[in-house]
């Protein structure tokens, strides 16, 4: 995330990539020792709030963030948007991407998401949500909120933790990948 | 240190033993993962500051800090003070404690600090304090700022690193210590 | 308050005096632009959390809160307790003390507050505190919680708007003291 | 300035407009009272680093900072750039705009600022800077970057304080405006 704990890291700062780098190490290093502490370990590095919506096009910062995981665990996959400059940045230096895909998100024709301040960027309807995954998964495509057909590629499925209903979404979509003959896993 | 990026955690704050032991861990994690970033590793811990001080008799706090420690990474060996209730903590869960010496502070008869508010509980004599510290090596004692003898247990010795001359006092203490015979190395 | 956003201000910093002074001058400034761009003022000021019990002793704490005080409005009002180091601090700077009395909590002999980490330390039934404050402010004694006859000064009664039933408790203490006989108005 | 003790408010971040009213209205009254404190008062109102250059053409967060501005004193004139989005809504507002203009940087054609990560953004020769300055205010033109020929409004001419000369510039500023006949005087 960016240092921003009054904005819980969901507002672009335009941060020198220098000072990007230094941030992401020490957020991936706090963690790791947070997980360690629990008995757990950190197993990918997945951009939040803000960040993660920047670097799909921002490449100074894109290459920020992911030289910070390639410095602090090379071997740690990396979560974000097919196509995204970040993926670019990530794959350059060898790590592993993991294609996300928005259960509950509105998409543009370019394959981007509308933006939560925008009517309609968030889908509530965990039938509908499900039925929409499904369909990325099968067929590789969604559809964007103007009727165009958008390809997708679905490695992970997000659900939002803080959407109301999240619990029944994310049900509703393993339930719904399952009956459809998909197997869920980890990635990693 | 304590979370006190406004006071450089030269404030003692009286901090809850749960949130202490959270702070602790994730300043190791973040510690960790800039030294990975450079090549390094961290390969001991030192509390900073008011901490270091508070934990020598604050049993509450001093246990919080050793089982950060231990959660983190039980092979890290801990520096601190002889006989402080943070040794005794970091003992009880099996970690490594080294004991410092301070080269350039003026000790109480028993054994403490003398308070940096206090005259002459900074010594600056770069001959003076080698002397020291090769007497406090040699005897296991130093001379108290009353006078009185008072035993020392020396593994490592501090010299602070933002005093002025701290780079002659350290170079002093080094040639002082060799040409009585000892052997500086790593403790780790 | 103590600068700890952290904490909210409940937590001990043994903060310098010129350091606390200049944050207390700083957060009345920001809380009277905040007042008046509400259309209202900032009519007295009241420590908040650990600042409000450390500077029950701690007289130079005291000093620099009375300090800070006077040299924003030397016409504002405080809120303490009776018999504090902070009255005494402010009095001799001129400025008008209010001595405060607590509605749901329990106190010690020597007219102190018992912590809220001791059992029995918190009120919660609103027509027993009712009962208690109008005894306080009629007869000007409290019962401590060991049985003894304390003296209290009450200008103005705290009840903690963060506590479960606030609303309750305040409306029982105002009914109580009306039925008593006593006009409650503000104090500025 | 943006909420941005890390950053120093040398970075754009994208606020909502409630917060940032909300910020600068706390700023400036913090600013008052330690302006109280010194015997001083707060005469006029310059956005910082980042927002300074934001609200040139931002004009959500231009109509925040204005907005903040008059809801803690209208009669607080402000400091910006002739022609700014930002001058727009403090005059809406009926604030008093002072122009400034800039005697050690270079200008875009436009009237902007070259960004200080250019060549050329910046200038250090105090006799160059002073006529320079001089031409701006008996002209009402400065020559930009380019060549170009660009009209300034200048009520107030800044000198960056942390530039190294800055005493010297703004001396040398001072002795050419009075050898030309202009009487330099506070604005308010």
């Amino acid at each position: 995330s960016y240092r921003d704990l009054a904005g819980f890291g969901r507002r672009f700062i335009d941060v020198d990539a220098e000072e990007l780098l230094a941030d992401v190490v020490y957020q991936i290093g706090a963690l790791q020792a947070i997980a360690q502490a629990c008995g757990s370990t950190v197993s990918y590095v997945k951009p939040h709030g803000a960040l993660y919506n920047t670097i799909v096009a921002n490449r100074e910062q894109a290459a920020a963030v992911a030289a910070a995981v390639h410095l602090v665990d090379a071997g740690l996959p990396v979560l974000g948007m097919a196509g995204s400059a970040f993926f670019d940045e990530a794959a350059r230096l060898g790590l592993r991407t993991v294609a996300e895909a928005f259960a509950d998100r509105a998409y543009h024709p370019d394959g981007s998401l509308v933006s939560r301040r925008e009517r309609g960027a968030v889908l509530d309807d965990p039938a509908a949500i499900a039925e929409r995954v499904a369909t990325m998964v099968t067929s590789g495509h969604v559809t964007a909120i103007d009727g165009a057909r958008v390809a997708v590629d679905v490695e992970s499925v997000c659900v939002h933790g803080d959407s109301p209903g999240a619990v029944q979404i994310a049900a509703a979509v393993r339930d719904r990948l399952r009956a459809a003959g998909s197997d869920i896993r980890a990635f990693c």
